[in-house]
């Protein structure tokens, strides 16, 4: 599966062609910092080294608020990784030490836009056509 | 469409009966805050009055990249929401004032779960048997 992009853009994952895709994890982090940043930097080493993996979006505001996004290729690259060993303790651990809530959703991601400022001011969705 | 939520988590938008749609904003702000709130508050506002809307979770990090997504009963819904007049300036004046670049998908949402750490340690896919 080849990306569209011609050029990267720091915190964005790339356009591919669809169908792919995503899940959306969106999650209320407590308090607590011991081991967070370390497990979470780990976390996004390990998955980028697994089958299917295309990306990942992810970001956290000053109120605890954090979604990250991953991208696959299918639903069973998405399975594969949730069994990762590694991946299954750092879950139980944000479980019992560093979340208050989340909500996990997989969605299959059917049309991607992208724009840069240096691209001019044009809509792409309408330059799409759609 | 009813939702399947019994309690309310402040951030996170409410879990639904799968299949419905997710728009998934990734954005990278620039430095330009004049009326960047306002208008996006407005957004926020004016989205939630639109038919099919579900809700919304939105956090933007300190190096000014944010990421929203917005959820949608329908297809249709994201098509009559991004024709709406005032949404169409604001996406105009983002791109115009506002954006360094963003990737914007549309998605399927297929699956969905929740946690909350008064539930218990358990991980809800593993509860939900898939």
């Amino acid at each position: 599966m080849s990306s569209h992009n011609t050029t990267t853009h720091p915190g964005l994952a790339p356009l591919f062609e669809t169908p792919y895709y995503a899940v959306i994890f969106t999650s209320q982090r407590n308090s607590v910092a011991l081991g967070y940043a370390e497990t979470a930097d780990r976390m996004v080493t390990l998955a980028a080294q697994q089958p299917g993996y295309l990306g990942v979006e992810s970001t956290r505001g000053a109120d605890g608020l954090g979604i990250t996004v991953s991208y696959w290729r299918s639903l069973q690259d998405i399975a594969a990784w949730r069994r990762e060993g590694q991946h299954q303790t750092a879950r139980d651990q944000g479980r019992a030490d560093w979340y208050e809530h989340y909500a996990l959703r997989i969605a299959k991601v059917e049309r991607n836009y992208g724009w840069d400022h240096l691209d001019g001011s044009a809509d792409p969705l309408l330059r799409a056509g759609s």
